[in-house]
């Protein structure tokens, strides 16, 4: 029997929620960009296209955030289906979690602002060391979720399929924690190991698998 | 039978995540907006009337941001009747539309800043390369959810609809790529035929017409 | 039989749509209002409680922009229980409202900061012409889905109710509208006129009455 | 019976419009920090560690607010399970709740950009006063919700987990209130119990208890 700390409750409402803090903290990027030539008085450029491409760090900095919190989204929404419900403590780790996801355009543009600067090694570890505070949180999740009698996480699920899915998500947290030593030897390997795996969330993850006989109709699946 | 890559789930979750992107982009709009005399200082404006008519190329920017954005709600909130169901592939384009959907405030402000400058060519450009990298997004979500044995849409709706709304769509990305050489020619005339191809989606899209014995009842339709 | 145009769908997406834009409207408000000497360089205030009473026009601003639109938020649930689906000129409408809702805080912050100015006068016209305009749009959501049999409200509702709720709102959007040439002739009296009848959006409407013997359980009541 | 005023709606729609204000408010705390060298010119500073450093203030501030709003959101979360549907005061009353949500990081801010300088003593009664605030606001809710015959809470609860729930957030607003006086005697730590009876609010509550027979089934209870 799962042990629960406080109320529990299903996942929609917690789901919704989370939905909402992962689309401001990817809509709100957009703020960060002035159009040349619109807030600053005058410009000495000479061309809109030099001006824009004089950009090229904050284009930079909103297309990482995008793709690092957009890949984290596809991963939450995948585990909609391994979730079930929720409890105070899960709720409690998730707001950290999501403390990370609003936190991590900062270190992505301080990275992004002193590439190629004599800044670059301290940005580089700050960078580093923030995804691998997501990864960790994302971790966290995943493991209260799994312990204690499978306290959120959908009963019907095969051991298998969770501990192939423990393997997966533990190797690329590994990765990213390895990432800030190597960013502190060399800057730019370490963040493009760092980033890389971030990426790697973007390749689908396997359907889950569940105990024989428990597998849910598709009707269930298609309203999950 | 449908192929799917990764976790398949309904499209509830999916779309409330989408519904506040754009609520988002929709909203944020307005924070660019400075009421004359608030945070610059002193101004040496005649009249507040004046002043505010200083802005209109602001007002402009937002008119069309809101626009363009609300045309595409329109028609996400449409397809909602089409697409049944995600998949990570599905969920992954969709990431990549709603970039395109969060990005296209900056270029329409670069274009409404700098109407009747000497930057207006490359500003109409920048313009109509963002308007038709939106249609795009939306026809690889479109051809996404139709190929593979129908993968993420409503398997009921009837072949001739779709081939009808394929054309529709298509057609309407035609025309926004054509705007891009257009506007190379021609920057006023290039940007106009992509903000109206845009507006065009303003316009109701024909009911959803099901295959022989398969439309849904009324309640289905109305907890669609 | 209700004629609608484009494609029907229940009203639940399209009330959390519209309910994200006003959440977002009403939180925004805060990102205006800086802490006195967070980001300005040096103040010369004597103490920190003066600084933030020199701020008066801008907690004055956001007050008011939150009552506007927490008082057309309480209308907007309300109405959920009157409407009971969409169609697509619906849908173009509400952004209509939303556009309006969006856009509100700027005439209320020139309002704000023009008081007591010789910028007062045209201010307050400003003010009065963005009130009547969000009560003229709120009107035409209303008319559009009493019209046309019906078109998107519930069937169920007595006519008597419809012309009590007409009546109410009909009334409201005249004062605001009739504020304008007011506030033309007397600043001061045309704003407190529109402001207060927003206020007055803040008291409870009548609970919908229906048809007899089509009165829904409280089940529905609750799930509504 | 209950006594409601005005129209009763489920409290789905009314929890995902709080969810989505909460989700706003916390994910807003990042646009106030802009990474070092990003877009004030010219930086004087040594190295970027020294200059993220000297941003602590700031990092404080977004600590504290996520902190605050996050602990709230939780007892939100939790309190889903206690109420059960919305009237119209019952909107209004969460209106004022959300409005002191919203704007709780401004007082937040001032004190961290304040501490440690002549202005700390106004700054922190200017704290305690708003986290008083909030808890006020947050009973207000509660004893509307509980008081003429449930309005808006479950009925089935346990009249002495209701009794046991009052106690415990009547004590956490009481010492918030008495953290006012403290605060003028003491900034630091007036300031300090008034933050850390916020941060009481990360634990858990107890489960909610249910009158003899009337205990909710699992299925509702992961529905809820």
């Amino acid at each position: 029997m799962a042990k629960n700390f406080g109320a529990v409750r299903g996942l929609s409402r917690f789901e919704g929620f989370t939905d909402a803090v992962f689309a401001i903290a990817l809509t709100l990027l957009i703020v960060e960009i002035k159009p040349p030539g619109a807030h600053d008085g005058p410009h000495g450029y000479d061309s809109l296209v030099h001006a824009m491409a004089e950009q090229w760090r904050e284009h930079l900095a909103l297309l990482l955030c995008y793709v690092t919190i957009g890949a984290y989204w596809l991963q939450h929404h995948y585990t909609g289906r391994i979730y079930a419900r929720s409890d105070h403590v899960f709720g409690l780790i998730n707001l950290l979690f999501l403390l990370v996801i609003v936190v991590v355009p900062y270190p992505i543009r301080v990275w992004c602002f002193h590439l190629g600067t004599a800044f670059e090694p301290a940005a580089a570890v700050t960078l580093t060391v923030a995804l691998a505070s997501t990864a960790i949180a994302w971790m966290m999740k995943w493991f209260y979720g799994m312990s204690g009698g499978r306290r959120v996480m959908d009963e019907r699920l095969a051991p298998d399929f969770l501990k192939q899915m423990t393997r997966r998500y533990g190797i690329a947290t590994a990765i990213q924690i390895v990432a800030v030593p190597v960013a502190l030897a060399s800057p730019r390997i370490g963040a493009g190991i760092a980033l890389l795996t971030v990426a790697w969330f973007l390749i689908p993850q396997p359907s889950p698998r569940y105990r024989p006989g428990q597998e849910p109709g598709r009707e269930e699946k298609e309203e999950a």
